[in-house]
């Protein structure tokens, strides 16, 4: 087995308070035709049988689509779904341990500054999930990683390096300054009355950079 | 590698609320050297990685004892701590992905009906937990089932099967008539000031049956 190959230029990261009574996979599914590259699914305070329900429905979706899915923090999800790949936190499962009972994945680390950055690419992480590079309801706990930073981190690693919180269809702009490999995007997709165009109009931007 | 042998007696079910201030592993620890036979490390709304450093803790005290660890729900710390078993529920990971992703090792199911019971005999489970046996505050939404029921889903198995549920001093010589294989404990050995005199009891109430 060989991991599957990524691209990590509009990563979707999944929130399903932010869509009220719309339905998580047809959301997900009209952000992947809009142009999501990747999705990384996100699960707070569920059950283990209803976080199982979702994610085997959304590994259909995306194997349909041929698109990388990341299961946040939970490898006991990830391996029964089979998924591409798992994120941890920095305070999740060790990446020693994810490497080992989850091999020829993708596992991608939260880093919020460069140190943090550095050991996780010398532990074998797969990519960073930089931030959060501005502050965000979704996650108002975060660390923040100005843009200084984030450019030095991605000028330190041969990792790819996401960035992540508070990226909008403004923020971006500067973002994409510091040359990362893609941005993960939550609100900015998911909280939108049109998902598709959301997603569409980020693809936009990213080409035009 | 083949899987730990089990004595089911007496086994302990943790829940660091009924502790209070009092440190888990001390806790445990009392109680194994009052007679528990087995230790389910059961937390809930617990961070991975909390749970992680407390399943690591507990497993090297379990280990010097040579007692089974067993983790509730969550395969991925069962995994990390290599411990010797997994406990589902019938809303959690399905039994024949728990038997493929952790082989050999002992996996438990609760059960609170016959069908259920004879279910998961045939899915390969090692061993039940029956019950609520009584209603209980550490699990109020809990299924009652009878001494009847217990009873009769004892004699339908060839599995071990643990009563759990409101089981304590009083009730315990109730359930023993069901000839059942060993009772499952929280409260009424950690919620007590004398851990270890509560553990000892009940082994001298099991060695009275
Ligand atoms: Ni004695």
């Amino acid at each position: 087995m060989s991991k599957m190959k990524a691209d990590y230029s509009l990563y979707l990261v999944t929130d399903r308070v932010l869509l009220g009574s719309r339905d998580l996979i047809q959301s997900v599914e009209l952000a992947i035709q809009g142009g999501v590259t990747m999705v990384q699914l996100r699960e707070k305070s569920v059950s283990t049988g209803e976080f199982l329900n979702i994610a085997y429905e959304l590994k259909d979706l995306t194997s349909r689509y041929k698109i990388p899915l990341i299961i946040n923090d939970r490898l006991d999800i990830a391996l029964a779904v089979n998924a591409e790949g798992l994120h941890v936190g920095q305070d999740d499962l060790p990446m020693s341990k994810a490497k080992e009972l989850f091999p020829d994945k993708i596992i991608g680390v939260s880093v919020s500054c460069l140190a943090e950055a550095l050991l996780a690419e010398e532990q074998g992480a797969d990519y960073l999930g930089a931030g959060a590079i501005y502050s965000t309801s979704t996650k108002a706990d975060a660390k923040l990683v100005s843009l200084h930073e984030l450019e030095l981190i991605k000028k330190s690693v041969k990792i790819p390096v996401v960035a992540i919180g508070g990226i909008n269809q403004q923020t971006i702009r500067q973002v994409m300054f510091a040359k990362i490999d893609g941005v993960a995007i939550v609100s900015a997709i998911l909280a939108q009355d049109d998902i598709y165009q959301a997603a569409h109009d980020f693809r936009k931007l990213l080409a035009s950079s």
